[in-house]
């Protein structure tokens, strides 16, 4: 036996001794470090549903990279002990954000679902890869059986898909795919000698949907942004116009996005109306329902997402209204084998043909990433524990939380909602304190009202008692969007909403 | 208060209830049910560092799919019970593969850190995203000391980078950048009405360097495969002359992988010589360390990667070498500012300008993504345990069990190694079974041993004893493919290697 020599402190030394366990072995200390590191995050979960705890304990980054009482971001070489490993992880949770309290409407992601974070623990542990059945048998079947339920959810009776890591990547596959749906040769000659192609996306759609066309050389000027109408949607004669421009400008329109769920106002856009104007002129239909797609789990609300089986390519993320924790983001297409076909390279040395097992379900050659994380799981595991219902639950709690915070803003005065009539569970609105309500000037009204939500999310983040996002919208100045999407709100932390921002902007 | 009604089965309306802890409380029965998941992986992490445990107890497709004694990855819609959920964990593992097993050699990342799980397991528990400070304090700050440490651990004095899921995305973020730099134009204009682009990799390097041809609209035909030398390495006067011929057809020769660790052989190109050559035609550099990476942190074998500062941008995966749980792999680069340049949208809904704290730490408009999985704590947390030295234990000691496995392989009637020294942690071999040792005939000797692989493979994932990867690769037939990345391994193990595959194919 070989003895391997190296020159280390004395302190590195001890600790390495010591902390030795952790490499390879599952001995009784293995099992002490894990069990403080799990009371340690069953504390972290008390204090996330605990109203009493503050959402975050707000420190400025200078503030936290000088160190806070012994806290150090700090990576010296040296090796800690274990028990300095442990206090670490303690003040990592400490100083940071409580994404599933109940009072944190900042985020469409937002909750800590027990079932699927039992899940994400699970997955961690296993520690494998989804490229092939190989190394995760159960994963990659677990993929199939859920993104076949979720392609027949959405009424396709064929379809393919797989989870990637956000919804963004996944708007890029889509892109991918259209492209090679009508360009094939692009995939081996390159974007050059074709005509140009054109995307279309509504000036509300999320940003990731234009991205694409700076990513993939189709270029942002061939990004055109369809106008919406007065509740955020779509317009679909604008996108026919627009459609029949770039034609006669000698380019080829080839793909729509429409959005079930807004980023910022929650709209969706009407997809029958936009599917026959795509069906019309020969364009792929991309359904961006990151946010929304959970309405089709529900009886209530899917008609907001009628015609969705009409798309070509659906963003559906679990991570967002269904509560699975980060991440869990799906692409879903219609179009069986179009993903192998644009996306494969062959690789030998992973994707061998003389396997001794069905090699179907070795998904890496569908996918532009080789690894890729198992994120199936979470899913499979909450679906299971809550089944369809579960998720149906969620979803109307949360939209039903959503409607009544609206009942309380049109009684409020102060308040102002954005869009009157919020269809999905965000809700946007202006708070006016005191000193501008009876400005007459309106021009510095909305100057001084354009500075009120981002000093009330100061005030909100330094006191820690709240977090709502903010942001303007084309001509609109700044106003808060409040999001439920934590099935652990309660109608006591909608009123909350109200007499917190009120208690923080009264006196500006 | 306004009651929600549904209509649900009696089976699911009593699971949902009896489920309704996990939705949104921590009592008494969520901390029960959560100890039971506790007690679960620590059953399958005690499994994992077990000899005696199979690494798999492997099925075929049909069989997972059709249902083993009970275990069912259907999903019915309808919600099971708490105990029915815990029983679906623990044969979730049961009938996956044990990475982390000391006789798993099977992937570039094999092992099961302790260390880093444990990080895991609290990043999933904080449950947020990297996109901005406001959500993420602490984890993007860790981001930041984290890249700035690596970057200085490569040698530049500045630089950046990002965590993404994986190093195919990695390698597709260094061509962007790469694009950008030589055409910042495209992101507006798209590749249409500019020169043709060319990029070149070694014949060896991984798929994804090539990938990125084919996504970005370059087209495959532009991705240029340069010829290795007998050790796997890219042979420099042919990237030159590849060069001058594609200038000479009036293209623009903009990228060049070279790879430190190539996938199969574990060759690491010479940078010096290929960066003088890039240097020469002004095209950018990048290296492909996804997997060699690892040995900056090795004074020992270091040199392997001499040059690599004089790289553009590098891939480095510490999900690979350094045992850090999946995933966790960073993208850096010594163009400080670049990835925002060329990947911003400025979506005013996240990364408001008015905030109240310094917004250089919100990331998210350097990516293309938009929510961004938590990866780096993974890799802070086991830096603060294991010191400098304790990654570069991990190295040495994986690379000289390699060793050890070729002087056996040397000495052993059989076997034969593919490269005859091999300098990292891949050792590639063929084992000739009795029966074929003394064909004469060379050509037949090879159909033949071409197949001796994947059987004794099928027989490895049967009997569950063992797995190596294998691949054909060029003229040379299915060899295996012996990794070390596990530090869990031992010299007992590396003699199982050769006493497993002879009592598997010594009768073929």
């Amino acid at each position: 036996i070989i003895i391997i020599k190296f020159s280390i402190s004395e302190k590195t030394f001890k600790n390495i001794i010591k902390n030795l366990l952790p490499y390879s072995k599952c001995s009784e200390k293995t099992r002490l470090f894990l069990m403080e590191i799990f009371e340690i995050l069953m504390k972290h979960i008390s204090k996330t549903f605990d109203r009493k705890c503050k959402i975050l304990d707000f420190h400025h980054p200078h503030q936290l990279l000088d160190g806070i009482e012994g806290f150090s971001l700090e990576i010296t070489g040296e090796a800690e002990s274990l028990e300095q490993i442990l206090v670490d992880c303690r003040d990592t949770l400490k100083y940071g954000v409580k994404t599933g309290h109940p009072r944190f409407f900042n985020q469409l992601s937002s909750g800590l679902d027990i079932i699927s974070l039992a899940a994400d623990w699970l997955t961690s542990t296993a520690n494998t890869n989804m490229f092939t059945y190989e190394i995760a048998p159960v994963f990659t079947l677990m993929e199939d059986v859920v993104i076949r339920r979720m392609c027949s959810i959405i009424g396709w009776e064929d379809g393919e898909g797989i989870f990637s890591p956000g919804g963004s990547i996944n708007n890029l596959y889509a892109v991918i795919m259209a492209r090679h749906y009508v360009m094939p040769e692009v995939k081996y000659d390159g974007m050059r000698g074709f005509p140009e192609l054109v995307m279309f996306q509504s000036k509300h759609a999320h940003y990731s949907n234009k991205r694409p066309g700076a990513v993939l050389g189709i270029g942002l000027k061939n990004c055109i942004d369809i106008e919406v109408d007065d509740k955020g949607r779509m317009i679909a004669s604008d996108l026919e116009l627009k459609i029949l421009q770039s034609k006669l400008a000698g380019k080829v329109p080839f793909y729509v996005t429409a959005t079930a769920g807004t980023t910022v106002i929650g709209a969706f856009d009407k997809i029958p109306e936009i599917s026959g104007i795509c069906k019309k002129y020969g364009v792929w239909l991309h359904v961006d329902a990151a946010w929304g797609g959970a309405v089709m789990m529900s009886q209530k609300h899917r008609h907001l997402v009628t015609g969705i089986e009409l798309a070509d390519s659906v963003t559906w993320n679990p991570h967002k209204m269904m509560g699975v924790v980060l991440q869990c983001s799906a692409l879903l297409t219609r179009h069986k084998g179009i993903l192998e076909s644009c996306n494969e390279m062959n690789a030998d040395y992973l994707f061998q043909q003389d396997k001794h097992y069905d090699v179907t379900y070795d998904t890496g050659d569908k996918t532009i990433q080789c690894g890729r994380h198992v994120d199936v799981f979470k899913l499979w595991l909450a679906w299971r524990a809550k089944g369809d219902a579960g998720f149906e639950k969620h979803v109307d709690r949360c939209i039903e939380l959503s409607r009544y915070l609206v009942r309380k803003i049109r009684k409020t005065r102060g308040f102002e909602l954005v869009n009157p009539e919020p269809e999905y569970a965000n809700v946007c609105f202006w708070y006016f304190p005191p000193c501008i309500r009876n400005l007459s000037d309106e021009t510095i009204k909305h100057e001084k009202l354009n500075k009120v939500a981002p000093l009330i999310k100061s005030r909100m983040m330094e006191n820690g008692t709240i977090m709502i996002g903010y942001q303007p919208l084309g001509s609109k100045v700044n106003f808060f969007r409040n999001i439920v999407s934590n099935p652990a709100v309660d109608y006591d932390d909608i009123d909350f909403i109200i007499t917190e921002i009120e208690r923080l902007g009264r006196d500006i």
